[in-house]
């Protein structure tokens, strides 16, 4: 389709917000008009686009009106208030937060690992959590040749994943370290949490709040959403998800158990290197891996320390890094909005 | 026994071979003469040891005459060359290189896992690897109850395991960084290779050189010597070793599957708080579990976020955190001296 589409981005202000504006401007996204929603604390400030300045105005519910396609990531409780908001007027609302996720008739969606999924939409589509999709874009191929029994996975998370303001954060507690100077920390691991930790050169083994199950949110939706991309509730996934001090790019280090047996490793950077959206960097003798500092800004997966598992012909590890702001949050919606109107 | 011994710490002015020096302090290690030795380089300059200024002597075989214990920690070429000059002239090497580690007939000594081991010794004790000493701290409890089937560990290392130098260089990086000055890396992952990479901010999945299986030579570390410290070949063991911008102390996320399933996870609890060296830190309602800042300076091997797998039964997750100057390699050296004359 040619025709031209009414774009609003709820949360436009925000580190992922931002970035979601920037895909849609990098992409050529076919936009008649641009309107950045947010809080009415933010609201008032400009955005720029395609060389314009735009107005940020405050997210209500008839802002949707006339709206085609909602890109929503100013948090689960907007999400709850404002997307249905949206699609009763008319609008297909892409939504980042983890608000309905879970929600039976809601797709969520990867488009290299589940792109039919987008056209079952009743008018909202979800996007998956960023570890979730960076994990997901490499597992695919070897599901398809393998089939897929097993996951276990630690992850090594940026902070921006926690916002712009965990970023300041982190820049300030190093700051102050370096300087010698005291600080208190304020805002990880979680902001609506009493206890906060230092994150500048510590690891901090919680991201979200607990469940009763002793796993965190974040390790959880891992889980549950890993198999409701695949579709399949029988892969079993354990997470270990970790905040570690790197600004932007989240790393995985993922050991995989498949059903068949792998004869020959050389078939899995094959199918890796081949497979859509993802960048097979490996090669041990050149020191070359996958690395945060190196995915930023860019869209792909990239994986490496690919390797058998020493003792299971069914088992294999890697290393796998995105751009979490990218892949993990904003290119994956622009994504699922340019499946969508290619469609139409 | 009350005899006070002769003591040589070979990498005196390293940050682990400092650290050896005010354990034997703080322990009131029984100390009739220590002998601080070093490279050429650094000798010349002065170590103090209780409040007494010692010269810091060249390492060359001839020091070691009339040694009685003495702690290596400068490189496994310098413990190749000078050990079996140390035990010649009657000293026990209590070494913390990787060169005598897998040597048969060289006891490789946790002394909460296999203390019985050091006596066995002829002449040479070898301190293992910091990632496997304190994982196989925590696992000991665990396969002594349910037997140890399967380990898989993601690590999370702090740069001073590289040395001081790598520390500074870190800080320098991060300072480089923040003050949007221009950088190049000079130290990480391996000093000796020629490739060097970004640490600050960032996450790098090599430490030591690769071997031929495409991993690692500290993942193969953890994997061999966690085999040889049980005297178990059969555990399956596979490591994943990443090194992160934490100054000191390593975490790991550890998979365990145990032969037995494990009915009461309560019991992993009481297991693991009664066991020896070992702290547990698991609160979720708190929002406590253990973190790389809170172990520094500390001799204890801190677990928490112990949950159960979510489809075995016999298998669990656990966050395992020390100080890996101290119980990974300088305290765990002193604990094997202080056994060795426990027994005479």
């Amino acid at each position: 389709m040619t025709r031209k589409l009414n774009v609003a981005v709820v949360g436009a202000t925000g580190a992922v917000g931002q970035e979601m504006i920037r895909q849609l401007e990098d992409r050529q996204f076919p936009v008649e008009r641009l309107l950045p929603l947010a809080s009415a604390r933010s609201a008032g400030s400009y955005i720029t686009f395609h060389g314009e300045q735009i107005l940020v105005e405050e997210a209500t519910p008839d802002r949707f009106e006339g709206i085609d396609i909602a890109l929503f990531s100013a948090g689960g409780k907007v999400s709850k208030l404002l997307a249905p908001e949206a699609v009763k007027r008319g609008a297909v609302v892409i939504d980042n937060t983890s608000a309905f996720r879970m929600e039976e008739g809601v797709p969520l969606v990867v488009p290299e690992v589940n792109r039919e999924a987008i056209f079952t939409h009743k008018g909202i589509i979800a996007n998956p959590n960023c570890s979730t999709i960076q994990m997901t874009v490499a597992l695919k191929p070897i599901r398809d040749r393998y089939g897929l029994k097993r996951v276990i996975v630690s992850t090594y998370q940026a902070v921006s994943g926690a916002g712009a303001s965990a970023m300041q954060e982190t820049l300030r507690q190093t700051r102050a370290i370096i300087e010698g100077d005291s600080f208190e920390p304020a805002i990880l691991p979680v902001g609506s949490l009493p206890v906060k930790h230092q994150i500048a050169f510590n690891a901090i083994p919680q991201i979200d709040v607990f469940e009763e199950n002793g796993y965190t949110y974040e390790e959880m939706k891992m889980v549950r959403e890993t198999k409701k991309i695949f579709a399949d509730p029988a892969i079993e996934v354990s997470a270990t998800c970790v905040r570690i001090p790197v600004l932007t790019g989240h790393s995985e280090s993922v050991y995989v158990e498949t059903n068949e047996e792998i004869d020959h490793l050389e078939e899995v950077f094959e199918l890796l290197s081949s497979a859509p959206g993802v960048v097979v960097v490996d090669d041990p003798s050149q020191q070359k891996y996958p690395m945060a500092v190196d995915a930023v800004g860019k869209r792909e997966v990239f994986v490496g320390r690919i390797r058998r598992d020493l003792d299971r012909k069914n088992g294999i590890h890697m290393w796998i890094v995105s751009d979490n702001l990218l892949k993990g949050a904003a290119w994956n919606s622009v994504q699922i909005a340019e499946h969508l109107i290619q469609s139409e």
